[in-house]
């Protein structure tokens, strides 16, 4: 019901709106939340933003995003050890990057298979993961893919794909730290006891 | 954990969740669904928020946010009819605008009096409210603050200012339309039955 001279604003609302996590309402509340923050929030936000839009790209060699041909990690020597992790998406990345744990390379497929939305092994990067371990000194390839139906569905193809050519491994499977028996699933449980270890 | 070239997306992700609403991780997930709608929405949304931040500005009348030095409500002479409506906030004006059916003009007080937080009259626009009633041909002031105790504190401040002046009104309390009864707390209940109305 606002117009003319204040559609920037409206506009602005609708696009904010788009995103994930945010409907109409929070919509709102962020973009007056930026108005009152211009200097802090929201200019800095605008430059941001159209830096990110020139510069990032997918990774040729790995599908991570970055802003280069080549992602930072793909382009680190150091991290050439032989190992690759394969993840579904570049937030699973982030997640492996946030624990500092590997220290090898990524290879992102960018989604799992699926027969119901017709995403075949092409749609995957899976071809190019098949390229790289054999083009690239790859020992050991990493599957950690989401513990669902489709990301495990997946992680078989793939097995079937490489399997003589290099070490499969998949992360471990049990009791989350922190977590708490009561407030698991069966399921993990279940996975838990299967994969039990001596003390 | 990601380095140098990649700065720009993170500090496109920092930004993000300083967001109300957002937290690091709903920020991580936005900017990724941006990058990867890079046309569609990564590059229209810097380009409105530069637009937005070049040009929003508070009405020097009202408090409304707008483009200009009046609002657009301020500007309309077809509004100017004698009700003037006093909000908190310019979300409680859009709000107010949703439903329609107010033709007047509005006054955003910008916040409630507060002893605790050293919010006085000054800092509210209650001054500009007492010169807007005069000098503007105010028949009614309907105060449409947020019914918490710092909203009724505020109200009970600006009657007292303008008592003798002018028409005070407040909207009505009661059952919110599609409310039930049993999910509304004792207070809500109690105004309703004291506000009850013959059919």
């Amino acid at each position: 019901m606002i117009k003319n001279s204040t559609t920037d604003i409206e506009d602005l609302i609708a696009l904010m709106a788009k995103l994930p996590g945010l409907g109409p309402r929070s919509a709102r509340r962020a973009v007056l939340h930026l108005i009152r923050k211009r200097a802090l929030l929201l200019t800095p936000l605008a430059e941001t933003m159209s830096e990110v839009a020139a510069t990032a790209r997918e990774c040729l060699n790995c599908g991570n995003v970055g802003t280069g041909d080549l992602c930072t990690i793909c382009e680190d020597m150091t991290r050439e050890n032989g190992e690759l992790c394969v993840v579904e998406d570049v937030s699973d990345l982030w997640a492996m990057e946030r624990a500092g744990v590997f220290k090898g390379r990524y290879h992102v497929l960018g989604g799992t298979l699926s027969a119901l939305d017709a995403v075949g092994p092409e749609e995957l990067r899976i071809p190019r993961l098949v390229d790289r371990v054999q083009a690239e000194q790859v020992n050991e390839v990493i599957l950690a893919l989401n513990a669902t139906i489709d990301g495990q569905t997946t992680a078989h193809y793939i097995a079937d794909q490489l399997s003589g050519q290099v070490r499969l491994t998949s992360l471990a499977q049990g009791v989350p730290i922190g977590g708490e028996l009561d407030y698991l699933d069966e399921g993990t449980i279940t996975a838990a006891l299967r994969a039990r270890k001596d003390i």
